[in-house]
């Protein structure tokens, strides 16, 4: 993971000024760099070679973060209270194009790899990706969208980048079809549990440990699993649904608490958690198909760590 | 070119409705399709395979409207002069993510191909292009840049584009490598004229023939050939930089009528000109090069048709 480290460093550096700042800035800021050490778990069950694993763990690490500053041009806007300052209409754009930039930092890095699969199977994700995008801001406070709808938005918005990272780890160690397909399996599933511990810790976790006010998705209209779930109560529709209306009208400038409490205290939470435990046990199954040993060790742990995360 | 246009419809087809109609509304906006034109007649000088040559043109077809509609989110929020309307931010979400698909559904075509020399050119060109637009908005306003500067601007915002066009045409049919670098020459040169002549009719051309106001390069802040020529005039500079100081001052929301007549008066029109011919000039040596026949006559048609345009 340091080499990785490094490389994503590397990988940035450009003699643009702003550019170098605004990309190391979202560099610094870290993240749990989880798709880099799929890739390289995957790559330990084929032939492991570091070099080739790492020009395809950067670019997915990249095309994470790329992805996350995009999404931050839109909440930029959003925090200012629909006031588009000359300084926020520049952050807008330098996000865009920061991002942007970091994209296409990614494709010159797998551009490296001979094999067609990498990237075919790249290029379809960030398809699904921002088309997942695009379905987050259609479904934005609608309250009657099916828990299948958000189930497939989350697949197209985390799981497959996840799954692919595990996958792609495999194909460019050359690792057999079988395993490949495991990993994927395995990938899919955490991603899938990692987006629904996420959408409940955004309810549930201190603002310590989230890093950003709780009800943050309500406040946007972001309706996640726990508030689908809660919905799905007749006493709790009564009274969350004009609270969610309510924070809608006021465009996310109001307070969320009581709608947070109403999700909490509905069995929202819990059955979004024992939905993403099923997730996990799938992604234990895969694992199952895959050879004994201490990479497979790792891989459950990730797992184990996915589903109690807090933070 | 029937092909061509045919198979960009159906790349940009999906299931899911708002991106369709966006990237629907991108593809009929239309345009001149220079890029894929290049793309095709570069593949006269190798092997010419329509189907490997469209999987080269479709996607820097796409990829230009990708930095158009990129553009756009930013020029949208401009327009409503500052001011960001829910319906506003609504669009720039949907305009940026039509960006980041089309993008994406450029690389899922550009994968069809194994040459890795695509690809690697394809992604350099596309880190230049966004550094392109990072310095694009580093220099708004910035009346000290010197023409040098301008020219590296748009050497990365447009015609690099041009130039792999013409170039991955040649690749992508296995041209001989002589040919390939000429006809990347010729591209370059060509992208070169055709971005100042660009810039000329935005103060020179009527709205009619050019589908916006004059002067909104100048009301964005967008310094280009013939203002930084008509600040070299020392009488021009005592009038045309207060002028465009007051322009910044007001955020664009001014007439910026008096400023286009200045630079009109002076002789940074005639003088971008005259620049923009020696590009076509090296764009002709650079055909001197290939083997004459209809491709090279077609060529040249382009590179004359660029330079005289007023549309």
């Amino acid at each position: 993971m340091n080499v990785i480290e490094r490389e994503l460093s590397r990988s940035i550096d450009t003699d643009h000024a702003l550019l170098n700042e605004a990309s190391l800035h979202l560099l610094k800021a870290g993240g749990k760099r989880l798709r880099p050490a799929f890739v390289l778990l995957g790559g330990k069950y084929g032939n492991y070679d570091l070099e080739r694993l790492s020009h395809v763990a950067v670019p997915l690490e990249l095309i994470h973060m790329a992805s996350l500053v995009h999404d931050d041009v839109i909440d930029n806007a959003d925090t200012r209270r629909g006031q588009l300052t000359v300084k926020s209409k520049w952050d807008n754009r330098i996000a865009m194009y920061t991002g942007d930039y970091i994209y296409a930092k990614a494709l010159v890095i797998v551009a490296r790899l001979q094999n067609p699969e990498i990237h075919r199977v790249l290029a379809k994700a960030m398809v699904q990706m921002s088309i997942g995008e695009m379905e987050q801001i259609r479904d934005f406070f609608n309250t009657e969208q099916t828990v299948r709808r958000y189930l497939l938005r989350i697949r197209r918005k985390t799981a497959l980048l996840i799954a692919i990272s595990c996958q792609l780890g495999g194909l460019a160690a050359d690792a057999p079809a079988a395993y490949t397909r495991q990993l994927y399996r395995y990938g899919y599933n955490v991603g899938m549990a990692f987006q629904i511990r996420d959408d409940v810790l955004d309810l549930c976790g201190t603002e310590k440990q989230i890093g950003k006010p709780p009800g943050s998705d309500l406040r946007q209209g972001n309706i996640t699993l726990p508030v689908l779930y809660a919905l799905q109560e007749q006493d709790m529709q009564r009274t969350l649904l004009p609270e969610i209306q309510r924070i809608h009208e006021s465009d996310g400038a109001t307070d969320v608490t009581r709608a947070v409490e109403m999700v909490k205290q509905s069995r929202g939470i819990e059955r979004a958690e024992q939905l993403a435990d099923r997730y996990i046990q799938k992604a234990m199954d895969a694992l199952q198909k895959l050879p004994e040993g201490k990479t497979r060790k790792h891989l459950q742990e990730i797992a184990h760590f996915v589903a109690k995360r807090s933070h």
